[in-house]
């Protein structure tokens, strides 16, 4: 016993250095989106590469790999505990992941992580993606190579998102998307036909957004002495210790809901991760604390921006104090349809439900086409446009409303995108186990209580951490295997509510 | 040459990775003050003492000791360049320190100052020093420890002073201090027969504030792209990156200059910074490009808040901007006036010119009695309330007003005030040298233009880096040894301006 103890007390005192060192990490990425100023990212990203440096060393030392063998032949003596068991299993593969990469790819890949983002800034800003390209295609090189040094049984693209959605294969991500693919573009064709709702014709001004999303988290029970709202130009969530929880909004010009959306759907992954078995540093450091997937986490986020925030019932709860902040509404259905406007645009974060699967199938697509169909980094913009033509009838008028306006590939996520979509399917799922048990979300906020929801998914979704994969915790809280059914009923649902409304 | 190019090529790398480690430490720092909640202070505590561990250990490794060494060889075999001898000079000493100390009292001190810090806000938002006791006796005792590792021909306190004051001895300080302590009692008194000019009794709103400090950094040349300007509990000045330079200021209800001047204070800091010869990564690593001494930095920071912005002239090109912002002035003098107010009050930060001085002998002399003289840390707030009311006729109210108004004892800097102080000596000393070199910065003021005065700094002051220590800046830019003579004249200068005015 004596010797369990020490085993299992040395790795954990190793990998909680190595959270320690991650946290550093995500601290100076907060800072970089949040208020570093320009010229502050060669030095920034010469940090990050001595940090990732260091935590690959730390992660892939033969020390540490003895660590990890020692503690996997004591729990095989021993009892056999389920959840240190699964700690081992996730600690392994991580181990084999890191072993296999080339200290040099590492660093390379910080490096251009770094400097793909801020010529993506650059780019964006000038909206001219040549000043881009190059660092984006020394990121699919330098992703093609990791892939290759990983040396899975899976193809280029389903490595790289491993890390996204674990154990998710491209045959399933097909399986899983093909009836949206079919079903998506006949709905935006029907509501397309009569004449759209469009986005809201009003603005509101900095100060009344900031104060709306104030409230709103106010009134969803926002602790500020453990979390922290700024603004950044791509607004996240990110967790910097046990009890640090820091989300970023922005403001849109002439979309005065943007902020207050956004507000919404980061705060839901910031929930997820307050809700995460992580609260003693204990737990922050192993892996079963954390978040199973990015699609989970998606979901958590949707739950609170879509079911809630974008219901009727928040509306009629709402609508008050968005006409005092200034907004011209008459009744809680105009803020409602502001809420819901259901107009194909060129922008994913600021879509509509309806077609934001759309703008998710497009970059899937397109970042499979570049990793592993041939795709040419100079196609890309045609590419970007032809399909936007094609599947949501719009054209971006230049490279910052086209494939400029997401970061990700800035930083070489790719695989990252599907996780999006796959969250409006776990949602829609995971919701009508909830309505199920405790009702609608509707009937809960127009009691205007929000703690019954938020006490369910604290108890079904938020402490199983990564006990479970994504599928697994889909088939554990509602009784089923994942698919889009759901998901598609829901937003039927929602179209024939608006179009009577 | 090959040899000496690789010696030196190796230790620069080393230097290079210290002052990024240093750097990432210093970013974790900035966000503890701008932006982290408050629960997240355990977890950054144990970031910064894992980082604290890390640089210790860099900076004493027995390898960095040999990189040293060869390179010492080299040079005294080579041409012996005095630049790279005085690089050497101060890695060699700082090596020696580090050396001394034990690495668990390193990982401690970084551990108490986080704990120190966490504690002194909540004790100086309770108004409550018993809260904060026992970590400023923990601080005391390990900076005792360290001052006995480090073993220097040195008192505690002087040990403990040596990296804000390089080569200051206790004796010289005294003898530097001996005219301020007959003299400024003297003036104090003086001022204080006539009725005193009080504080001014309007305000102004914080965005108003806000505004009129973007408007003073953006008048004084201020590049966005390389420079950020936050809010803070207690305003600071910091460099996170050879281009990367971050100042905070903060609004203090019913003081409505207290946040412009405070801006006006840390901008010159960073401007100082921005003239080092740091410019490139190269240098930013060495020695010779970092800054001498507080003092010197105090210094650059006095000249543009006192000298440029409390001056007539400023008020002159200023009060119209003032008075579209909200205050209710008549005249330049109105605005002049309410810069310079003259009046002893509890606050080190918003202390007049005249007073501030005695707030700094105070906090002296209580520090040496702490560490050398036996002062009780219980005895600590009864003794500074009894010495305000002494030396300026004034007695806290509450803690907050007292002993626990200023951070810096709260994270163990012992031996940091008085550089305050000598920072106005040594302001009023090179303002006198710039004077007869290129005219009076009122009229510099006068004319709108502040280029002049940036460009004669950034020529005789900025670029000497550690080149030379304080006291051989000042011979070295005014031609005479430090003395406190161009401070009083400079005092009674200002004290008859105001008093006809």
């Amino acid at each position: 016993m004596a010797d369990l103890i020490t085993a299992w007390d040395k790795l954990g005192a190793h990998i909680r250095e190595t959270a320690l060192t991650g946290s550093i990490q995500s601290t100076l990425y907060w800072d970089q989106n949040t208020r570093m100023p320009r010229s502050g990212s060669a030095w920034r990203g010469e940090q990050l590469t001595l940090l990732a440096g260091q935590l690959h060393a730390r992660q892939s030392s033969p020390a540490y790999a003895e660590l990890v063998a020692e503690a996997r032949q004591i729990w095989a003596a021993g009892e056999r505990c389920l959840e240190q068991g699964r700690n081992l299993d996730l600690l392994e593969q991580d181990l084999r992941r890191q072993q296999s990469l080339d200290p040099a790819l590492v660093s390379a890949l910080a490096t251009a992580k770094a400097d793909g983002y801020s010529r993506w800034q650059q780019a964006r800003q000038d909206s001219d993606f040549s000043l881009f390209a190059p660092a984006l295609q020394t990121l699919i090189d330098l992703r093609q190579e990791q892939a290759r040094q990983l040396a899975e049984p899976r193809s280029c693209w389903e490595t790289l998102a491993q890390p996204f959605e674990p154990d998710l294969t491209l045959d399933r991500l097909m399986q899983l998307f093909a009836p949206l693919k079919e079903r998506l573009p006949q709905l935006v064709a029907e509501v397309a036909a009569p004449p759209r709702s469009r986005s809201a014709s009003w603005e509101l001004s900095e100060v009344a957004q900031q104060s709306l999303c104030d409230q709103l988290l106010m009134s969803w029970g926002r602790d500020p002495d453990s979390t922290c709202l700024a603004r950044s130009p791509h607004p996240f969530s990110i967790t910097l210790g046990p009890s640090d929880y820091r989300i970023t909004t922005r403001v849109v010009p002439g979309q005065p809901l943007s902020c207050f959306l956004a507000t919404a759907h980061e705060w839901g992954h910031s929930l997820y991760e307050q809700g995460l078995p992580n609260q003693s540093h204990q737990w922050f450091s192993w892996p079963v604390g954390q978040a199973t997937s990015m699609a989970v986490h998606e979901s958590q986020s949707l739950f609170w921006e879509n079911r809630v925030a974008r219901s009727f019932a928040f509306s009629e709860q709402w609508w008050e104090r968005f006409v005092e902040a200034g907004a011209p509404l008459r009744a809680p259905r105009d803020l409602w349809r502001a809420m819901n406007p259901l107009s194909p645009g060129l922008n994913r974060v600021e879509a509509d439900e309806l077609s934001y699967g759309l703008h998710i199938l497009i970059r899937t697509e397109l970042e499979i086409a570049l990793l592993e169909g041939g795709l040419a980094v100079s196609d890309l913009p045609n590419e970007w446009n032809r399909r936007y033509g094609e599947l949501l009838g719009v054209t971006p008028e230049n490279d910052a409303e086209g494939c400029l306006q997401d970061v990700h590939w800035s930083e070489g996520l790719f695989g990252y995108f599907p996780s999006y979509l796959l969250g409006h399917l776990i949602s829609a799922q995971i919701s009508e186990a909830m309505i199920e048990a405790i009702g609608s979300p509707e009937d809960h906020v127009a009691r205007g209580d929000m703690a019954p929801l938020l006490a369910w998914l604290r108890e079904h979704v938020h402490p199983l951490g990564r006990s479970v994969n994504a599928e697994q915790l889909v088939e554990q809280v509602t009784g089923r295997p994942l698919d889009a059914g759901s998901f598609l009923t829901y937003l039927e649902g929602k179209l024939a509510a608006l179009s009577t409304a």
